[in-house]
């Protein structure tokens, strides 16, 4: 078995095809940390990271709960033990009855999601539950606590978790939470060896029938996978309908421009606002203006309190990830601000348009991506979406504008020039992804940029509106 | 200038070959902010990040002071603006009166060590101040707090770093800082023209000064620089005095594995190791046991607060900072332990034999590696370092073993025999490194390996009554 597991793992640490997520969780008792310590020994360690988590930290407070996971999220080829997993606060939660069953039900949901995502985006999940027959837990936890050979680790809620009650809720869990995706398998933890065995057995034979099916990861995807069918979306035409001619004179926008920064900066120096946090996403045609609105913006904002993240091409660790993951990362602590010039809608964007993922790939998207800013929005994060709409000819007229100056010219590339071929299909894209992903709580705001006053006021005002309201 | 700086920035975006960091200072109401936001404007913003930075959050507050600095350490052809840098926090405490004279020029000392090292690590560091005359900042801050355009960051001690006292300390710190390796230029920000223009101009200047002389990333290092003399070190046999026959047979083994592994459980349980962190190193020959040494360590910890580091060949996101940023950003918060298996030490063992930094590089590092621990040891993280030794009969012997065992072959590679051609190289370079970098606060132990049990007891050992010290 050692050499099955090690030259399963062997290949996959050299074809990087996909990531391993292996949750551990079970009875106290049944011996977890000594069964990861074998599994880590059986391993090339150096490819096997194991992730535990405590009490969140303020950083991990100051984020949604699925934070600190995405975080920690392996490279493709890379294994992750996750031990005290995200099952963990909504289980200890429901036993100590902080929570009803209700909004346990809504958290496994959102766990059952999650999961789904990992498995769509190609990572090998895999959940074992290490069980004990309860009188040979009592008998095992009983010399527990005075004995000499090291200390076990006890949860506070450790005497609860055993009672009836809390093992109706483990048992719910589990069903709910045991799906096609990633079910839950069992490990018997009675006798030691066969517990350990057992655990190296199913995570080899996991690995070896997954790699059987997974090309390499520089290969061309084999056989992507059947696109999900999305409910029909009435014909939308947000862009379409967007009225251009709006502009500002220079007067007026100097006026309105100070009475909105002075604005911002008080709304985000409230007291309240240290007790949320904003994203904004900027996207829009190439030219918009994305990056001067963006400057209007941070101009009244405390530097140390924002960060503009600009969003090319995946780096390297990026692309060995689900594609969240980068943004996920970047989600501000309570009372900070993140800027995205484009954003994870490049996943439904020039993801999709270009042909950078599959077809399943960028369908799935709107479902993940609305999911992603529902847990940012149940943080207390505020998130602001402003699509910057220029026409076909102004965009021409600003490319070659660029193209004159020295010190713009760095900004047109063949890229752009690229993509202006392809309009119509961006607008096509555009125009699905502002339908299907306008939430109540976090809607598209399409903006006129023909008139780059026009603009820029209109996102102030609108930051300030949304925020006002939140607070 | 425009056209310069950015032809100069493009350049160094890529062709990669050194990393910028602007630091920014000066008195209130200069309008360092506007000036930074001119010049991220002239500038390609996605390869420029504005780094601020605020009162210290829990996650920094739990490392050392420099720690979030290192963190956000650029990479080569990045170029990071540093705003509220390294210098806020000591001239902040000395004006206020926290601290005493001497405690802000060890402070300011290990500043200028801090910056020496980035610019010895080829990072080119241009710090400036941005200055006005006295009557012309009292007259622009006075309607500062009012103004409606948005409003300016006063820290809680703004109006006492206006006194003539803390003038002379900023002079003063002015003063010491201001190295060769690092000057402090002045910017006249009386005219914000003239002051954004100036700033933009030096930062143009020194970029392209610095352009000229540096071959890119990928070139072989044209000039290397000057070995620093080091003082001379009395012969050192630590490795050749070890008595490599000691043993330990198998009872009395399980037994004192027992004992010490009860005691770390004890120790790493205790109220005061929340306050204090544990970083240990381990190196040693080939095959000498790191693994299964740490292994032993790790059994009695609590999965949460500890973290192995195997430290392999760096990653480019390594290659592209200062070697020891990979350790730096790896420091363990209070209560939590970091385990490296091999560590910085690389840089004067394999770096140095096998030619992978230059000889300056090797040389600098002993000095550069005992900071760093010296740093840890000020923010309470106790370091604890083992030399693992073997013969070099019984390292063929296990390197043999480990051929037969399938399971194992994997742990033995070419470079492990062509290291083994270097025995003695390496011995020299370790015989060095302990004679060079065994401080008070952290010595090497070395560790009799040639009998595993031994070894692990020892290791075990040393650790607890390091621990206890410390308590």
């Amino acid at each position: 078995m050692r050499t099955d597991l090690l030259g399963a793992q062997i290949q996959l640490i050299e074809e990087k095809p996909f990531s391993v997520v292996i949750v551990i969780a079970g009875v106290d008792g049944a011996g977890k940390n000594e069964a990861i310590a074998r599994l880590q020994e059986w391993m090339d360690v150096r490819h096997v990271i194991c992730n535990a988590y405590d009490v969140p930290s303020e950083d991990e407070r100051h984020r949604p709960p699925l934070w600190r996971y995405w975080r920690d999220l392996p490279a493709k080829g890379q294994t992750s033990i996750v031990v005290s997993s995200w099952y963990n606060a909504p289980l200890r939660d429901r036993v100590l009855g902080e929570i009803d069953e209700a909004e346990l039900n809504r958290r496994l949901t959102a766990i059952n999601r999650f999961e789904q995502l990992l498995v769509d985006e190609g990572v090998l999940v895999l959940k074992f539950w290490f069980s004990l027959p309860p009188d040979v837990q009592k008998e095992r936890l009983k010399p527990l606590k005075k004995k000499a050979r090291g200390r076990r680790i006890l949860a506070e809620w450790t005497d609860v978790r055993r009672s009836a009650k809390a093992q109706r809720i483990f048992e719910h869990a589990a069903l709910t939470t045991s799906t096609a995706a990633a079910p839950w398998m069992v490990i018997p933890s009675q006798d030691p060896q066969a517990r350990d065995l057992a655990l190296g057995r199913c995570v080899e034979m996991a690995l070896t029938k997954r790699l059987a099916t997974t090309p390499p990861a520089e290969a061309d995807e084999a056989a992507p996978a059947t696109a999900p069918r999305l409910a029909p979306c009435g014909p939308s035409n947000a862009l379409a309908s967007v009225d251009l001619t709006r502009s500002l004179d220079k007067d007026l926008y100097q006026e309105e421009l100070e009475h909105w920064q002075a604005e911002l900066a008080h709304l985000t120096d409230k007291k309240a606002f240290r007790d949320m946090s904003l994203v904004l996403a900027f996207e829009g045609n190439d030219a918009a203006g994305k990056g001067g609105a963006i400057r209007r913006v941070t101009r009244p904002l405390d530097p140390r309190r924002y960060r503009v993240h600009r969003i090319a091409a995946p780096a390297e660790e990026e692309l060995a990830r689900p594609y969240l993951w980068r943004f996920w990362r970047r989600a501000p602590r309570l009372g900070h601000t993140a800027i995205f010039d484009r954003s994870w809608y490049g996943r439904v964007l020039v993801e999709r348009v270009e042909g950078y993922c599959s077809e399943a790939d960028w369908r799935r998207a709107y479902g993940e991506i609305n999911e992603f800013e529902a847990e940012l929005g149940e943080a207390d994060t505020l998130v602001v979406k402003f699509w910057l709409a220029i026409s076909k000819q102004e965009q021409l007229a600003r490319f070659e504008a660029r193209e004159q100056i020295p010190y713009k010219q760095f900004k047109i590339t063949e890229d752009d020039w690229r993509n202006r071929l392809k309009w119509d299909a961006y607008a096509e894209a555009a125009e699905e992804m502002i339908a299907r992903t306008s939430t109540p709580r976090a809607p598209w705001n399409v903006v006129a940029a023909e008139d780059k006053r026009h603009a820029r006021v209109t996102v102030l005002r609108t930051l300030c509106d949304a925020l006002k309201r939140t607070m």
